[in-house]
């Protein structure tokens, strides 16, 4: 039996929580002032300082790369270098935001396992920096992926030791949160606990890959990495005149834990496929199954014959498959592409 | 009697036509690929090339701003000038993003009446620039506002005039369409009649101010005018994953004229409040009022106890108020205000 | 009697004052570090610091241009306006240097005098400004051109007045010192009291213009105002690797008076000359003669005239000279040039 | 015996050729047109193109890490790749520059040996890039160092295998010829072979390095790969106002083939040096000796007893010394660091 286009290509595949849509509809009566000085705004505000436990700022923007990008900008300085993994979003798919925003600020890769940034390759690239020579980038941020682009997520004692050796050295800590409430979900701690208390400067916070709509959102906890960052947002063209409707999305997203109920149907789903899918001879899962994507390594005529057979999914290589699942992924979508995967491994 | 909250302060302060948001609803099924590889994206564009009887390219962005400073830094270059009105939204009111998106692309104000260009002002501008000298700023487009940042809308004939201007000398045609919707209802005329076929190679298409939600648009007329503008607005951060929900609200917005009737609404609501105010004896309207915004001259003291009564808009000087008019606009606001107004000017 | 060449177009033209050059001939033995940490550059810390009654930090760079952009990057924001001079040379010369270092930094011309910014128009345009809007590029810092590029010297006061005012708003005074040994010749002041002592951040201090070789400085009077500024030149590719032979250069400019003896050669050539045209019919000095600069009213014929006679010199508009006096102007060019304009202004 | 300061820091500690400095002497009569319209500029114009063979445009600027980055950025895109060796100046010693210039532009370093990129690592990143895919940073450009930072050559055609794929894939070719003298000495081609003929699209021509002062020069043989290449200058600060001292030195440097003669009395300095050093026990050199650097592995102890002698070298790891010879290195220098390496190397 064949399936038809069961989905596994991306977490921005899938369908908006449909709370965040009605949310439009209540937040659409009477008129406000634009630019975020209206009401949901400053409730966005408050919800925040509630949910994080510290009295953050938080900037609804458009895109995970444009919080990146910005959250970055703001945090290095156009002469800095931005430590990351090699696998970072903001390194291999964000078509030079970084240093467009930055004026040039550089990545640079370090070494770490499944998308992680090690504390002892940090420690060791600050040493090689060649700090205060002017020829050289200088040390200024890090930039972690949390959970990160190979499917893991870090410990809360991983994230402090990189957030211990960054401020040791006076750098600033930013999680790019795109799946952070996957990881949150995971880790089962507090967002606060994630966060600033393991030594986070400044979070993107992801919105859209989990059931969200068009808005994602900067949250700023150590106010001097982020200075002036509602100028920056403006002069870059990211902040919406109707914003109302980008924090309404954001209250009803994180309404009643509905990010962390979506999340965890997500990682749900990816539990479970890796389950069915470790079993199998001849299938080999190279990273960890943290948070809601697979990493798989399979023959490469496999992956074109489940390719033929109308599975979506993305290669990361002639033998690397990228699976991922949503909080839309149902049990049968699951049980499909794993009947697929075993069909391929058995019949060789 | 005192009004509460009338709110005349500004497009951005209304609500949304509720077909924008169903189409959200619509949008909400099945899975897509992300970053515009969808089909309403795709049907977004074959929507436009119909409504603009031409091959045009359409990128839909999250702000004006955003649309109005890409399509400058993709039609002009690093060490430009791009002319405009001194009134003009991209010199008044964008906090340097035309100077970030172009690598310094300069912004040079030029005279015309009303917050347009004038064709005369523009050639003695580039006459006068210093063509080929590698010290100044080259001339390399012009930013027409339609309709204008002073409630006025460019003749056809205007916009050709300048146009032609431009072209003369290599310039390119850039025209600031968030008000486009109001300026077409005012002119009557078709979106190509506009646009292209008065000489402009790239639009910023407006939806946001006149019903809209989270989302405007670029529209490019002559592709040599914004080379390569998929990847400068992914280096921006400017490309939404779920672009499929961006591409519903434009194509909801243009269906049905939907955009022309609630352009005309807010249109004919701005005709009438300046009916009513002209008569009065100490009030001025200070500039045309061709689409939704009238431009007022009162005395201070009557600016101060309108506010005081509670009616809300912006003051532009001492004396100078700007009453905007949006779709939702209720014929009893509209005397509310008059009726205020009134009450000012004649109890003094 | 028809001149041949005589030169009158710019400072630029000019010879180098072979003292310079000698210089370079001193430096250049035995070995030393690169990239200013070399004996000589700490030598030129030194001198300045005596020469300004100051701890300066001082920064050999090779252009003005360099120098004006990189100092008002340092000191204003990114989203930050830069009040100057419609007349002045960041706005009319530099091709877009500045918005390009500052990240799209906008100069904002304001009014004033012969090429000055007036106190008064700064406080007018700070105050209409719209400090703490997202939208509005934020006041930053003020440019002053000392002399300024109408050949006018601002006397102490007036410099003081504009610094105040800046100052009292939080905003950098910059003072682009292309011509400042001229001013300060006129004025007969100390270096001090013509910069930090009346209020100035920073200074862009001129040597090319006046007998200079390939090397100007940007001196620092306030560190607040220029953080960095080392990284900002390393990055900018404005850092000499053979630094010391900029270094030798500046020292030799500022010994035994050199500087100030050669501008004012200039200066008193600019008076003579200006002695000898101000007394004739037809011919008008439109602005004051403080520096070596006239500008002169003068006929479209006689323009043409002079020009066919050979003499050099910029048209600043349809009846407007400029004519630059210089170190090496000699008292034959001065009565060469008198002696045309007479000519043509008596025979028609 | 002790020696004192003997010194192979850098090509930049040393003296410059005096026939530059002449050659500022004689150019320092009459007056001429500033911002390269001099007699000099052209005459350098000319004597490239006699020099390259080919119809070349030719821009001094003031440090090789400007001409680096400006002659990058304009053959890249702002969303560009620009694939160099990680031992690439660009890369390791430039503080940003080429995302500075570029607005983004992002390096990314590949394989290769002793500082070179490899053909084939080139290829295999090309293929891996996601061409045409917005996320990913577009391939653009390549960076060839001639000589590399370890000090080898490319042998002609390695460049071309280089310059192959390259062009294959549509990128441009860039040629850093901080040590291009050093190169052709090495090579004994003729500039046109080590350059265009071989596939160079613009070349960073060194001249301080190799006995030069105060400028460097961009060689463009492409014009398309260099548009606006003056406007770029100008806005970057980079156009001296009196140019014909630059060009003078420049034309100074090529005359008689002094250029060549000073890279061939450092490389000679250098293979003596290495012939000295290598058949010494616990002497490596690391990389081969095809200009004027030596890489050599020693000892951490004898690396610091080295330095306790006052020789002067460059620590580029706890086990690896640098040592430059240059045009004025003499053969005292050469044996008295050789004695004491010997020294340290037999005394353990």
């Amino acid at each position: 039996m064949i399936a038809t286009s069961v989905d596994f290509r991306s977490d921005n595949c899938g369908a908006v929580a449909p709370e965040l849509i009605e949310a439009l509809v209540t937040a659409n009566s009477g008129s406000a002032l634009g630019y975020g000085g209206d009401a949901l705004t400053a409730t966005l505000q408050a919800r925040f300082t509630e949910l994080f436990e510290a009295p953050v700022q938080v900037f609804p923007v458009p895109t995970g790369t444009a919080a990146n990008a910005l959250a970055l900008a703001a945090a290095a300085t156009p002469f800095g270098a931005v430590y990351c993994s090699p696998e970072a979003h903001v390194y291999t798919s964000e078509c030079n935001a970084t240093g467009f925003f930055g004026g040039g600020t550089k990545l640079v890769p370090i070494a770490g396992e499944h998308g992680k940034v090690s504390a002892a390759a940090l420690e060791a690239s600050i040493a090689a920096a060649g700090v205060g020579l002017a020829h050289k980038s200088q040390p200024a941020a890090v930039n972690l992926v949390q959970a990160t682009d190979r499917g893991a997520v870090y410990a809360l004692d991983e994230v402090a030791a990189v957030s211990g050796v960054a401020h040791a050295h006076g750098l600033r800590v930013h999680m790019d949160g795109a799946r952070f409430a996957n990881a949150l979900a995971r880790l089962g701690c507090t967002p606060a606990q994630a966060t600033w208390r393991s030594g986070v400067d400044v979070l993107s916070f992801g919105v859209t890959k989990n059931g969200g709509l068009l808005a994602d959102a900067i949250v700023v906890f150590t106010p001097a990495a982020a200075v002036d960052l509602g100028f920056h947002l403006r002069r870059a063209g990211l902040v919406w005149s109707k914003m109302r409707f980008a924090s309404a999305q954001i209250l009803a997203y994180v309404a009643d834990d509905l990010w962390l109920r979506l999340a965890g149907r997500a990682n749900a789903a990816a539990t479970e496929l890796a389950a069915q899918l470790e079993s199998l001879a001849g299938v080999e899962l190279v990273a960890p199954v943290d948070a809601n994507e697979l990493f798989v390594d399979l023959a490469p005529a496999a992956l074109s014959a489940l390719e033929a057979e109308g599975f979506l999914f993305q290669r990361r290589g002639p033998r690397l498959a990228r699976f991922v699942c949503r909080w839309d992924t149902s049990a049968s979508d699951i049980s499909a592409l794993a009947d697929g995967v075993r069909r391929q491994v058995t019949s060789r």
